[in-house]
C-alpha cells in the first residue's frame, strides 16, 4: 500500500522490527517451554530470553542489514536472523529453535501480526459504528426520499439509512471477530507437523503466552483456508465501505445536494474549475474497496498447496498482508472521519422529496383505493395513470400535482374522500416504526 | 452449471416450481399473520391458502407458461406470479400481497433457497467428513514420505494427511454454518424498508414460520453484504476441495503411484493410450473449484447496492445462486465417492520414501549432532554435505546411503555411536504424536 | 447462464447438437486429408462423409441419448462419440480418428465455437455502435453538463458523451478481432504434440477448411494462454456495457431526469408503487457485466496445466465458454436496443445546467482573469470565493448568481467589462470542438 | 510491491521525481505548442523550459517535501505541484496549465510510465524468450516422457517442451505490444473533454513529442477500458509465468528430479533439513502470478467511472500501477535468470520414461493393431488389457513389461510380427517432427 493510504500504527505492525520481535519472542517463550520441560539447560533459556530482550530492545536499523546479509548468502531468511541472534547471544544459541522449522516461526508470526491487524480493525470498525450511531440518532427523525433504483419511491428518515450501514458495520464486527479467530492459531510442530523432535506441549506453551491456540493438524504451515477466510472477511468489509461511500457520493451530486463532504479551508477541489467541491473521499474510498477487495482471490488461491506445503503462499501473503490491513484501516478511520463530519442538509432533502409532484406517495394511494374495494388490478391502473400524468407534466406550464389529479379523476372522487386522501399523503407515517428498527438496531 | 455437474436434489431447490412454491407460502403465510392481527378476513386468509396449496399442489409446466406469458407484458416476474395467483383464488386474492413490495416476497424466498441449499452442502460435508475420517483411522499408521515443496522432507503417516484435511472441513463445516446464519434472514418491511404498510409483526410471523430471522435494518432488500458472505465461504470451502483433488493428483502421477482414483470396469482413460488411468475426479475437482470461487467476485461487487437497493444484484444471484451451490453440491459428493474408494498403496508410499537414500531423516541427525555437542552451524555443514553427497549420486555406481556416507566421515563417527545414528534412522518416531494429534482432530 | 438472459443464436452454437456437427467435421475433413495422403483409403473417407453427413442431418435427440449411454460406461465423451459414429459408418470407422486424440477433437471444436460465438458477438458490437452513431449524431448539439465526480463541471454535448462510448466500443471491436484471432486456431497434434502418429499436414487441411490456422506448438491442448485473453477481453467489453449503463441509471435518477429507458405500456415498474419507472435494463447490464467479468479469473488459473495438459480446464470451460458469450451477447443486444429507444429530454438538461447559478462556468472566468493579468493563485482565489457564494445560497432568498456575485466584486468588476464576462458565459463555446472530434470518431 | 520483489529499474518509473519530471515535461510542452500559436509569449515558453529543466535537474527530496507541504494544504496534488513550479518560475508561471485540467497530466503522464514499464517489460521477455531458445535447442533431441494428467503419455523431447512455452512467450510479446499500444495515448482536452479552454493543437503537438497518440475522445480522463485491457495482458503473461514455473516444481519433485533450479554454494534449503533443495524460485514465481493476476479485477471494475469522471480509479492504480508492472518485472527477470541456469538431468528423463515397463507405447502399438485388421474397438481392448497388466505389476516379482505381456498374449503374437512391434516400441519417432515444429516457432 503506497504510503499516501497507511497510517503509522498500522504499518508499525507490519516493518521488519515487530517482524523479528515477535520471532525471537517466539524462539525465546520456545526455549523456556524446553528448560521446563528439562529438554535444555534453564540457564540457557535464562541467557537467550536476557541478551535477546537486550538485543530486540537496541535493536536498529544497522541489524536488519547484518541479517540481510547473512540472508544475502543463505538466502533463507529464518536462517540469517537465527545466525544474526546467535552472534548476539554465544554459544548458548545453540539451543535456540531445536527441532523447530523456519515455518513454526513464520507462521505463528504472520498470525500474531493478522491479530494485532485484527485489534486495530477492530478499534477502526468502533470509531465507523460510533460516528454511525451518532449521526443516526442526530437525523433520527430527517425525513428524506427513499430511492430505489435510484428513481424516488417512498420517504424515509437520513437516521435509518444511517442506521442500515450501522448496523451493516456491526454485522461486519462479529465477522471480524470470527476472522480473528481464524487466524488466531499458532503452530510448532516440526517439518511436517508430525512433532517428531517436539513436543506438542512447547507449541501449547508458546501459543498460549501469544494469545494464539494451538493449530489441531499442521503441516509444516498453518493451513490456509483460515487465511483466505480472513482476508475474504476483509474483503466483505471492504464492500461495505464502498456501499455508504457510493451513498455519500450520490446525496453529494450537485442535482441531490443532500448531504456533502466536509471543505476544508484552503483546500482547492480542481485545478481548472474553482467553483468545485468534490465527493473526493468516499471516491477514494471506493477504490480502496476494489483493491481490498481483489486480495481475496490470491488469498483463496493460496489455500491448494502442494502436500506438506510450498512456498508459492509467501509472496502473496508478504504483499497482501500489509495491504490489505494496512489499506483497510487508512479506508475505515478515513471513513469515520467523513462520517463524523458529513454536513447534511435537510431542507434539501425535503425539496427533493416534494419534486415529483406527489407521487411518491402511490403506494399508499394504492393500498387506500383497495380499501376502498377496488381490485388490486383496477387500483394500480389508476394510480398508474395519474402519477404518470403527474410525472411527465413535471415543469410544464400546465403541470398538476398527483393529489390534484387523483381528486379530478371521477374513479378516485367518486369512492374516496379528501380525509381517506390526506392520510395517504402523510409523510409521517413512513417514520411511525423508525424508533421500533433503532430499538432493534442501537440496543 | 451445465447438468453433466448438477445433482438434482440441488437442481430442484432452483427450480421455478420450487420458486414460485416458496413465493406462495410467503404470501400465505403474510395474510394468516394479517387475519389474526385483524387487518383482512380470516375467511380470505383461509381461502388463499386452500386455493392456493390446491393450486400448487397442480402446479405444471403449464402454470409457468402462464405466468410467463403474463410477465411478458407487465415485465415484473412478481406481479406476473400474482396475477396468476389471482386466477386461481378469485376475488380473495385482493388480500394477497396487501401493503408488501416484491422484495419481500424475492429476497425472503432467495433466504429459504440458499438455507435449503446449505442443508444439502452440510449433509454433503458430512459425507466428506465421514470418508475421511474412516480412511484417516484406516491409515493412521501407514507411513508415508512428507513432502514440503514437493521435495522429500520427513516420514509422516497417510492418515496424518487425511486428518489434516478432515480438520480443514470440519472447520469448513462451522463456516457453512455460519454463512447459513448470515443468510437465513427474512424481510416484508415494504418499499424502502419503513414498514409504513405493513406491520413488523407480519414479518416477525413469517420469517419464523420459513426458519428465518428477521433483518433488523432492510432497505427494501435484504443487505447484500450477509450473501457477499455467504458466497465467499463457498469459495473457501471450494479451495478445501481443490487443495485435495491436488493432493490426490499429485499422489497419482506416474512417478509416485501412491494413491489412485478408482478406475471403473470398461472406462476407458484416453482414445489414444490405452494405457492410461487419469486422476480425471480431481482434476475435475480442481476446475469446479475455480468456477465456485470465480462466485465470490461479483457478490463482493453486489453488495453496493444504490440508495435503499437498485436491481443489479439480480441477474448476478440468478445465475451464482444456482451455479455456485450446484456446483459445490456435485464437487463435495464427488470427493466424498473418490475419498471412500481411493486406492491406496502403503509399498509403494515405502519405496518412495527410501528411494533418496536416507536424507530425509536429515533433521533428526541435525539434531542429534547438536546434541553431541557439535555447533548448528558445524553440524548443519556436516549434515548437508553428506546429504548431498548422497542426492547427487542417486542411481551412480558408486552410490553410498546418508547413513553410509555418515559413517565415513571423520567428523561424525568421531562423535556418534552407531547405536545413536540407529535412533536417528528410525522412522516410528515420526508417528509417535499420531494418536495425540487423531484424538485433537476427531474426539 | 439462465434461459431469462439467453438468446436462441448463442445458444445454439453451446447445443449438443452443434458440438456433435462439428466433432463430425473434424474428424471427416481429417480422414479426407489422410486419404489424399494415401494413409487410408478414398473410398473410406468418402464413406465417412456421406454416412457421417445423413446421421448429422438426422441428428435427434435420440443420437444424444445414446451417445450418453456409451459415455456412462466408458466415461469419455470423445469414445462415446466416435462408438455411436461407428455404429452408423460401419466398418470403415475404424479409418475414423487414425493417429488423433480425443483433445485434437476437443480443442479445435472449442476454437470453431468460440470463432461463431466471437462472429455474433462482432454482429452484437455493430447494432450497438449504429444504435450510438445515430444516437450521436442526433444530440451532436444538445447541450448538456458535463460532470466529474458527478458534481456540475463545464458544459459539453450529449452527442459528445455517447461519441466517447462510441469509440470505447470501436476499440472493443478491434479487441474482440484480435480475441477471435487469438482463440481461431486448430490442433491435430496427437498425445502429447509431437505429431508421432499423425503428419502436421492433416492439422494444416482440417485447419483451414475450418477457417482455422494451426496451432505452432501444441502439448496435446492449445495452450490456455489463448483462451484467457480471449475471456479478458470479453470482460473489457462487459466493462465498457456497464460504463455506459451506469450512466444511463445516473441520467435517469429522478434528480437528473435527461434520458430515461423506452417504458413500454402495460410495464408495471412496482408492485407497491404504481409511479415507479425504472432504469432496469441498464441495472440488469451492471449486473451482467458482473458476471462475464468474473469468468476471467477462472480462465487465468485454466492457463498453468500440468506438463503437457491436465484436464482441470474443461470443467471451467465447459461452463463459462457458454455464460461468458450467452451473457455478452445479450447485455449488447439489450444495449443496442436501449439505446436505440432511449428517451432523452433536452430540455432538462438545459434546466439541470442552469440549476446551479451559473457556476459551471469558473473555469472560463478563472482563465478571463488570468488574461487580464490577475496572477493565476489571485484569480483562482476570487473564483472560488464568489463560485461558493452563490453554490451554498442556492435555494435560499439572498441567492446571487455567478455572474451577479463576480459583478459586485470589486476586484472584477474593476477590470473586466461586462462584454468580456459575456464571452465567459457563453455555453456555445464548449461546442466548438465538437465537430473535429467528431470526425475523428467516425469517420 | 515490497522491496524483496522489486528491481530498481521498474522501481525507478514510479518514483516521485520520475512522476514529476513528466508532469514538467507535459506542461512545458504545452507551453511550447502554445507558443507556437501565439497563445503565450515565446519569451515565457522558453523561460518556463529553462527554469523548469534546471529545476527539475537539481531536484532533490527537499523538493518532494515542499510539495508534499503544499498538497497538505490544498489537498490537490497537481496544484500543489504548480505552486511549487511556479516558485521556481517567477511570474512567467501564469502562462502554465493554461486551459489545462489536472487530469490531462496526470493521465498523460500514467500514460508515459506505462509505456516506459512496457518497454522495460519487453526487454525481459526478450530476455525470457532467449533463454528458452537457447535451452530449447540445446535439449532439442534430449528424450524426455510427454505427460498429460500427469501420467505418462507418449515420449517427447525437453527441447520441445520449452519451445512451447518460447511460442507462448512469443505471444505475451505481442500483446505487450498490444497493451503498450493501448495505453499510449495522451490527453490534453480540458476539464470534460471539450478543448473549451485549450486547442486540440496543444495535444497533438505534446502527445507527438512523448510518443503517444492523442485520444480520440477523453472526458477529461483517458478512458479506462485501455487500462483494463493492460492489466489484463499483464494478468495473462503472468499466468504463462505460472504454467512455466509449475512445469519446473513438477520436474523438480524428488520422484521425478528431471531438472532442478540452481542451487547455490552457501544456498540453505531449509533451517531443519540439511537435505533439501527446494524449486523455491518457482514457487515464488507462482505466487507473483497469483498477484500480478489479481490486479486484473480492479482494474476493470475501474472502467464504469461515473460521468465524465470520477477519482475512485485513481488510489488503485497508484498501487497496481507499481505493482503489477514491478511484480511482473521481477517474476521475468528471475525467470529468465532461473531458465538459464536450470539444471537438466537426461539421463534421470530416461530412466523415469522406461519407469513404467514401455506401457508409453500403448499408443503406437494400438495403431499398429488396427493396421493388422483388428478393428479399433478390439484393439483398444487388446491394448489396454496388456498395459493394465504391466502396470500393475510394476515392482513386483512376476512383474512383465509391456512388450513382454503384448508377445504372451495370443491375440497379438499371431498378427504382428516383432519387427512390426519393434517399430511401435521405437521411442525415435515421437521425435521426427521436432525440427519442422522448431522451424514453425523460431524461424
Amino acid at each position: 500500500m503506497v504510503p499516501r493510504y497507511s497510517r503509522p500504527q498500522m504499518t508499525a505492525i507490519w516493518s521488519p522490527t515487530n517482524r523479528y520481535r515477535i520471532w525471537f519472542e517466539i524462539e525465546a517463550l520456545a526455549c523456556e517451554a524446553m528448560a521446563q520441560q528439562g529438554i535444555i539447560p534453564e540457564s540457557a533459556a535464562k541467557n537467550i530470553r536476557e541478551k535477546g530482550d537486550a538485543a530486540m530492545a537496541a535493536f536498529s536499523e544497522q541489524d536488519i542489514a547484518r541479517i540481510d546479509e547473512i540472508e544475502a548468502e543463505t538466502r533463507h531468511d529464518v536462517i540469517a536472523f537465527l545466525t544474526w541472534l546467535a552472534e548476539k547471544i554465544g554459544p548458548d544459541s545453540r539451543f535456540v529453535h531445536l527441532g523447530m522449522t523456519s515455518s513454526d516461526v513464520l507462521d505463528t508470526c504472520f498470525s500474531v501480526q493478522l491479530k494485532q491487524a485484527s485489534d486495530l480493525l477492530l478499534e477502526d470498525l468502533d470509531q465507523v459504528l460510533s460516528a454511525l450511531k451518532k449521526r443516526a440518532y442526530e437525523h433520527k427523525n430527517t425525513v428524506t426520499i427513499g430511492r430505489s433504483h435510484a428513481i424516488h419511491a417512498e420517504p424515509t428518515s437520513f437516521g435509518l439509512k444511517l442506521a442500515g450501514h450501522y448496523a451493516e458495520f456491526a454485522r461486519d464486527r462479529e465477522r471480524l471477530l470470527q476472522a480473528r479467530k481464524e487466524i488466531a492459531v499458532g503452530a510448532i510442530s516440526g517439518a511436517v507437523g508430525t512433532y517428531a523432535h517436539i513436543d506438542p506441549a512447547i507449541e501449547e506453551y508458546v501459543a498460549n503466552k501469544l494469545g494464539l491456540v494451538a493449530e489441531s493438524v499442521s503441516t509444516q504451515v498453518i493451513p490456509r483456508d483460515r487465511h483466505a477466510a480472513f482476508f475474504c472477511t476483509l474483503a466483505v468489509i471492504a464492500s461495505g465501505i464502498e456501499r455508504l461511500a457510493v451513498e455519500v457520493r450520490h446525496l453529494q451530486r450537485s442535482e441531490v445536494r443532500e448531504a456533502e463532504e466536509f471543505f476544508h479551508k484552503g483546500q482547492k477541489g480542481s485545478s481548472a474549475m474553482p467553483h468545485k467541491r468534490n465527493p473526493v473521499l468516499s471516491e477514494n474510498l471506493t477504490g480502496l474497496a476494489r483493491l481490498v477487495r481483489s486480495h481475496a482471490i490470491p488469498a483463496l488461491e493460496n489455500v491448494a498447496l502442494w502436500h506438506e506445503r510450498d512456498i508459492s503462499h509467501s509472496s502473496v501473503e508478504r504483499n497482501i498482508g500489509p495491504d490489505a490491513t494496512i489499506g483497510l484501516d487508512f479506508a475505515l478511520m478515513r471513513l469515520a472521519g467523513m462520517m463524523e463530519k458529513l454536513v447534511v442538509y435537510p431542507d434539501q432533502m425535503i425539496a427533493n422529496l416534494e419534486s415529483l409532484g406527489g407521487v411518491v406517495h402511490s403506494g399508499e394511494v394504492l393500498l387506500t383505493l383497495a380499501r376502498a374495494g377496488i381490485s388490486r388490478e383496477d387500483a394500480y391502473k389508476i394510480v398508474q395513470r395519474n402519477a404518470m400524468a403527474t410525472w411527465t407534466k413535471l415543469g410544464h406550464p400546465d403541470f398538476k400535482t398527483f393529489r390534484e389529479n387523483l381528486e379530478a379523476d371521477p374513479e378516485v372522487s367518486g369512492r374516496v374522500s379528501a380525509d381517506v386522501l390526506d392520510k395517504a399523503f402523510d409523510a409521517s407515517q413512513h417514520l411511525a416504526q423508525v424508533d421500533r428498527i433503532f430499538d432493534r438496531v442501537f440496543n
